[in-house]
């Protein structure tokens, strides 16, 4: 066995172990503990100032710039957020122990269902150092350990924020290897985490389509796929066209580079020449590029001719793919075949096409009349989430602190034999 | 690409394109569907019986014997039970389309949780011609398309059982494709299967613990993890005695080859003298081979001592492990070692360590004071079940219908946007 690998399996073992403590905490303990990990960040602040400038001059040196170089970054004003963060998770309901359904069988059992933490949460992400302390809250939160394994870019910083708040938990009895971070910047060190199904739980790889593929394909342990959006808004012949381009001016515009944002836009064809007409004007304006069907650039000129490819890309830019449809079948249609299963809306005032769109397509959040920017957790009243899950398996849309936990069976007898 | 790839592919393509269908159709029509499935298959006996004769005889050549050729072997009633199953399916609540909950946010947004099928589930198991029509009713009621690859065994009867529920589902309106059979013995076909997380949205390996470790090892889909059940039981100081050898009795005898019967017992040091004599009579009558802790072996000479091996062993024989511990800590420490995560229980009458049990033992099945027997479906509860899963991930415990689906968000508003 190689150092790595060994060294990741340990880490994870004392996670594992860490884990059975975390799991029967009580939820005074976990949000002391969470209060204390707050507290322990802003004392902290000058030492992960500290490391982070050796991540962000190391990364200028690579040639990283922009939006990069901008999640990597951090300033008083951001560990400050990340404090804030840790205080709000505080303040949410704990779902561990919650028994939430009870019944009673003919020869007199009791059965329950009871809500438990799922174990040991492994966290695979890019160089955002505010990661390290979300996860670390919501699965401190939920009575999970935690095994985190940020991009290389970052390890500094990660550094530093783990070792300021697990001195945080540890003054509150938090035991350790609770949160675990993997000081291993090769890919060695992931690759090892992928297998470790006796100590790990679930992984959640946080990041591009390719970090998620990687995953997905190397992994035993159970995966939570998060984050891929590729969301289309479809406007229907019926549809309150004012309303239609306020959704889709904030579903493109008020934050391109998220995963709920649309990129194709589907119209109806008897709208199409007044709506996009009326919608280019608009989009112009808020400085959108957009790549039409055949059909949209003869109503627009202007706009780009669009591939076939358009249809399957996820810009996370100012950039909208517009298409003309004869009709709703065949923009579900479009939805089934491009669509990522993250979020789709439909702008309609017909009851019965609004209907068969929410049970027609499948999708984690299907929308009537809205900008599909809502797919958050905050957004949703679910607190603070930990990524939106595209698959369908245990978590489906915003993960908040339920989706971190899972269910054992109490049953209660008194010499009851089959 | 290979033609098995292919032709596995194309089989899932179909099963995914069925699965759209299936997933807007109405339980009555469903209901419909199952009932005629299993009127279908009463009246193909002689079909499959005659396909099963072919089965039953290439085994016999191979050599094989005693309780796998009895699985694998169909007779008039065994056919009448799977109708029976089938019939029992249809009259179970239907879970797609509930709304579990609706909440209003503050912006008027009205958001829900949908129930909604996965879409189309793979179930890789082995020569037990009963699944195929289990697995293909709970599918289907779910509103699942099914992709089943049994054991080349059993292809003969599966092929003749596939062939007759068809005609009986598309006969009431079923799409083709909805139940699918990969009629391909060899090993490649299972292969192919698990890397088509395009098509297939979970697959569920129902047999022994090779087969689902060689699934989870080698997917892209994700997998629910089934049945190896390492159970214990612990008797308590503080238990009702008498109890306590009605439950240990039922728990290794009632049916000894099932993942929910007991394989390892353990007995607090203060009662062991007294309590193992009087069970060493009992477990003699009935047959079973004890293998002991030195402990226990100088309670009962006649019992043979028991190696490392024996404490992570699942027998499925009448064959029990008996340890003699020295408390409720050394109890909870050995299954946590040496357990499964399946079904685990106290016998005690000691309020504080029966609570303390249940939130301390990490398992799908926690029980006091009863048989771990009970660990099923049906015993529980919640009708027919796919199967009892062992991992945390979306099911814990025995999977009904329930389980077989998965929830969608659905926003209704008026135009909101961020």
């Amino acid at each position: 066995m190689s150092d790595i690998v060994s060294y990741v399996e340990s880490k994870a073992q004392k996670a594992k172990e860490a884990s059975r403590v975390l799991a029967s905490l009580s939820s005074k303990k976990k949000d002391e503990a969470l209060l204390a990990m707050a507290d322990a960040l802003l004392d902290g602040a000058q030492e992960i100032l500290a490391a982070n400038e050796q991540d962000v001059a190391c990364a200028k040196e690579k040639g990283i710039s922009g939006a990069l170089l901008d999640r990597l970054m951090l300033t008083l004003q951001r560990i400050n957020d990340m404090a804030i963060g840790l205080r709000e998770v505080a303040m949410l309901p704990d779902p561990v122990g919650e028994i939430e359904q009870m019944w009673k069988r003919p020869n007199g059992l009791e059965i329950g269902r009871m809500r438990v933490p799922l174990g040991v949460i492994g966290i695979i992400y890019e160089a955002r150092p505010n990661v390290t302390v979300d996860a670390a809250g919501l699965c401190l939160k939920s009575g999970n350990a935690v095994l985190l394994r940020g991009s290389g870019e970052a390890l500094e910083s990660n550094k530093a924020i783990t070792q300021v708040i697990t001195q945080g938990a540890l003054s509150s009895g938090i035991p350790e290897g609770a949160v675990g971070l993997i000081e291993e910047p090769s890919r060695a060190g992931v690759q090892a985490m992928l297998r470790l199904d006796r100590y790990i739980d679930v992984l959640i790889p946080r990041g591009g389509a390719g970090l998620i593929r990687t995953v997905m394909e190397n992994a035993t342990v159970p995966v939570i796929a998060t984050g891929v959006g590729n969301c289309h808004i479809y406007v229907d012949r019926v549809a309150n066209e004012k309303q239609a381009v306020e959704i889709i001016l904030n579903a493109k515009t008020q934050r391109p580079g998220v995963c709920n944002a649309v990129e194709t836009l589907l119209v109806h064809q008897d709208i199409a020449p007044r709506f996009l007409s009326e919608l280019a004007r608009r989009l112009g304006d808020a400085g959108v590029e957009v790549r039409g069907c055949n059909r949209a650039v003869e109503i627009v000129p202007t706009w780009h001719p669009a591939t076939e490819e358009d249809w399957d890309t996820e810009y996370l830019d100012l950039i909208l793919a517009v298409k003309v449809v004869e009709g709703f079948e065949q923009a579900v249609d479009h939805i089934t075949v491009h669509g990522t299963q993250h979020s789709e809306c439909i702008i309609t005032q017909d009851y019965s096409l609004a209907r068969r769109f929410l049970h027609e397509v499948d999708a984690a959040a299907v929308y009537v009349n809205a900008s599909t920017r809502f797919t958050d957790g905050g957004q949703f009243g679910l607190g603070a989430e930990m990524g939106i899950s595209t698959q369908k398996l245990h978590a489906r849309g915003p993960m908040g602190l339920r989706e971190l936990t899972t269910v054992k069976y109490i049953i209660l007898g008194e010499g009851q034999i089959r």
